[in-house]
């Protein structure tokens, strides 16, 4: 296990926690016409898809839905796993590890909260740059698509 | 975000602190014979998959092979994902994310570090109470296996 620093607000003195990876999902939301990308608020500056950090006490499926209401005011069913993402490098910031949800999306696509814009993309047409690794998964989600019309 | 209370060793003032929930591992260890399971040396005690937390700066992937190794001194190969379980309830001591992997096992079986045995176990045969949830992951394999066997 690994440590992580931090000081006492009120006296300065070193205070030694336990330091795990972040937990987060996201979620490939299939429309008819595509799949949706937000364009994020916050540094890295860029398109990626919907998701966030899961909170204590949250299942991971709840996470998803409530990520992919608040960045793109849709509703999500039918959760699916994708895949788990943990390369201590996919995101510069921190140690995250992603749970990588399908879902069918319900509503009008709008972006909110932590997403500045939020469009319908399709799979031969995805931004150049994506945030992160999701380029890495939306091929691995592309894979699949392919794997399964073959079957 | 949810916060974790915590007070400073040197001056006992409240310290603050985002709190995650905390990301694991399990394996589902593959032999001729059946699968692994470990006896827990800690609480809470019985029968469980062997598994524990992923470190800061390790892969899922990486974290099922070390603890694999450390708790039943085989080495692991072919590594397919299971499932993720995320409860909160899953574990009464703390909200922890579960990602569990199906893995080939290798080497002799030898219980070590957390766990206080080993054994292999035929699926119709397992212990009768298994620690956590891991009864209804064994429930979701033992599907699998039968899905997979009638593909």
């Amino acid at each position: 296990m690994s440590f992580e620093a931090q000081s006492c607000p009120s006296c300065g003195a070193p205070v030694r926690k336990y330091r795990n990876p972040f937990p987060t999902v996201d979620i490939i939301i299939e429309l008819q016409d595509g799949i949706v990308l937000i364009e994020r608020r916050n540094p890295p500056y860029g398109w990626a898809l919907p998701g966030g950090f899961v909170d204590y006490g949250e299942s991971l499926e709840t996470a998803a839905v409530r990520e992919a209401r608040e960045e793109t005011s849709l509703e999500i069913s039918n959760l699916r796993l994708l895949g788990c993402y943990s390369d201590p490098r996919r995101d510069e910031r921190m140690h995250t590890i992603s749970t990588v949800y399908m879902a069918d999306g319900h509503g009008q696509l709008q972006a909110a909260d932590d997403a500045d814009n939020a469009q319908i993309f399709r799979l031969e047409a995805l931004p150049e740059k994506l945030c992160f690794d999701h380029a890495s998964i939306l091929e691995d989600y592309a894979r699949l698509k392919r794997t399964r019309a073959n079957d």
